[in-house]
């Protein structure tokens, strides 16, 4: 019987500040940095499990305090029945009382959780020989309702509607999937976009993305208003009228700023607005959506959790969900929210960049496409082609589109050699 | 020119779980704990700033942790540039791009900043010679508007409305303030309502809130309905028809059960139910409210900011507004808070209890009588005596008020023997 023997966790930075890759109107120098976790077992077969949260800098000390405080809720567990029954952890870490009266269930400690349930999932997966999204789409839809908690979620989804969902998602499966593995999944790039870069190095960084065979772009707004046109009219005009071309403006606007600023950009043709405003302001971004139709608000990469999630689609505060891999709490919860989507016809394109965020949310949109929503219409995974040469298995970005993972895990490896090196303090 | 020249975090844990005090029907075995707080200078006069982050036990140490993050931005700086402008070194601490992606604006790190903030204002409050409600109570409407960021309330409530209500309540303040000194301010005693406590004790501790001068006790329920109706069944009886009793599910139920448990607990005269379900949840809350009328819905002291509490407003999902000295950014934060339940007329009774709260959320209801809402009609603050000696400035609470603290400080300062005996670890 093999147990859970260490839970090391490293405070791993890298200078991105220094390029000002990912500068944007919120953020104008962010190191890329991870609260990374390593979960090892005695079991003598090599396997660890893996898992990380995502931070921008300072503060990743205090994230990696967070993975720390987690460790006496994880050594010396039974490995087999921790991994057979992962939405019973789920919800034993999320309702130990005491943890949750950080939050409850937002920031830090919520993240916290989320790196371990991720580092187990990895666990599981590479010890079934299966990359993760190929074994969530696997499993039963009584198995995979079992991993969710559906507290707080009943108004809007219940656990016997959630069944129906994936029941009626169970006849593709299997040509979806021979899909995927033959043709990948779309992807957008916001290579090209961030703040910091000048006109000469938009521009070429736009036609380096059409020529890579992507069909939508996203440029950071938010900080400057004619600025903002000057840039979109260089991207534009690069583009042609074909590229769909999305804004992100990173919370920078109060509601009333988000509707005037939107007006403005409206002529060159936006594909969507992501995070006009307060990631928690569900009301805020119902009156936006409503104020800037038909252009779609997108949100998610800071939403706290399902809750959250659960009232923008009640409310009609978002019509593309992005999803991120470490901002609620793992995998689970993912898929709660993936579900929702499904429940309210909700497009969900992830939320990716950073570091490692690519390698680990493919896996969701994934495995809703084989069987949750069972659509990979208008939907799109970020891609953004910074630090995944710190990976075990990197993403595979080709002609647009993420190739489908092969190796067993769940793509939250980082190489020893760049743990090591990027340890910080 | 004085400086900041230390920052001492410290991670002081109570076992009040061994008598069950404060078990609810989330939290079934709390530690009260404090993440605490010593701001130091070198000015030679004595005086520290004081604060603290309320937490019930296990990750106390991940929220110190969080303290002693924001040391170098503390540290080094002018004391009385600093306490000048509280209001911008709050944007710059809440605004902190890389702090900010640990929430953002909630949980662990927005809490954190909380206490800085907090142990600011003692400070100030000790080198003016004045309890905070006063020193509050004493700025004028532009230096209260000026503590105060706007940013994401402007759709419901602006600079110049903020203005227009604290100058509407400039006329009687002196007038209050007199009348505060005199008379205190309401409280109600939730001390007689844990769950854990057996029916002789409920029924003994209830008569005697009543002969301590209380006209309004609080209950815990939510972990079975039948349990429920037997405990406020002994509870009415003991206290007759004209006590108030408010019961507290403390996030127990999804939104159909809060409506089904609340049909069922009616006939007992319920003066609000509280924390029906997720704090998050907005609109939960405001089906509840609607469903359960005229029963009052409260929540607050999970809430994690003022956007949350904004929406909260806007929606009707509460009638109850429940300040809490140590959730949100401190004191600054709460004064938006305050604002804002002013501008939609909506009464705020704070929570308190644990560890210092009592101490510390008097000191924003007293401001808010003085000089915002102007009105202490049907307004009480929480009470619950447990561990108020561990405090240089107790709370004095007698015939059913909470009488006007006139030390000068904030009320956050432990005393240094009381540290030292329950610092954990």
């Amino acid at each position: 019987m093999a147990r859970f023997i260490a839970l090391q966790a490293h405070d791993v930075r890298f200078p991105t500040s220094r390029t000002l890759d990912g500068s944007d109107a919120m953020n104008p120098d962010p190191d890329y940095s991870a609260a990374y976790l390593r979960l090892i077992t005695d079991a003598g077969n090599g396997h660890e499990g893996h898992g990380f949260v995502f931070t921008i800098g300072r503060g990743n000390d205090v994230q990696v305090a967070a993975l720390r405080a987690l460790e006496s809720q994880v050594l010396g567990r039974d490995v087999d029945e921790t991994l057979a029954d992962l939405g019973g952890l789920w919800r034993e870490l999320v309702h130990d009382s005491q943890l949750r009266w950080l939050g409850p269930e937002k920031g830090i400690m919520h993240m916290a959780i989320g790196a371990v349930i991720n580092a187990l999932w990895d666990l599981r997966a590479k010890r079934e020989g299966k990359p993760l999204w190929q074994l969530l789409a696997s499993l039963s839809p009584e198995q995979i309702v079992d991993l969710v908690d559906f507290r707080y979620l009943t108004d809007a989804l219940t656990r016997d509607e959630a069944l129906e969902i994936l029941r009626a998602a169970q006849p593709g499966r299997a040509e979806r999937e021979a899909r995927l593995l033959a043709e990948g999944y779309p992807a957008y790039t916001t290579t090209p976009g961030w703040l910091g870069y000048d006109d000469a190095k938009l521009a070429r960084l736009c036609r380096e993305a059409i020529a890579d065979g992507f069909t939508q772009i996203k440029l950071k707004v938010g900080n400057d208003l004619d600025e903002d046109k000057r840039r979109l009219g260089i991207a534009r005009e690069v583009c042609g009228p074909d590229i769909r071309i999305a804004v992100d403006a990173n919370q920078r606007w109060d509601v009333a700023d988000a509707i005037e600023w939107m007006a403005a950009l409206r002529p060159f043709g936006i594909a969507w607005v992501e995070e006009p405003t307060s990631p928690d302001d569900v009301l805020g971004h119902a009156a936006i959506a409503k104020a800037v139709a038909p252009i779609p608000v997108a949100t998610g990469e800071h939403v706290a959790n399902r809750v959250l999630f659960k009232q923008f689609l009640q409310a009609g505060g978002l019509s593309v969900l992005q999803v991120d891999a470490t901002r609620v709490a793992g995998v689970n919860e993912n898929i709660a929210i993936l579900l929702l989507a499904a429940k309210f016809g909700v497009r969900v394109c992830p939320h990716a960049g950073g570091v490692g965020l690519c390698e680990a949310v493919q896996h969701l949109s994934m495995f809703d496409y084989v069987a949750v929503s069972g659509t990979a219409e208008n939907r799109m995974i970020e891609f953004v082609d910074h630090l995944h040469e710190h990976f075990v298995t990197p993403v595979e970005v080709r002609g647009g589109r993420y190739h489908a993972p092969k190796a067993p895990g769940a793509g939250t490896e980082m190489l020893a050699e760049s743990i090591a090196e990027y340890s910080h303090g």
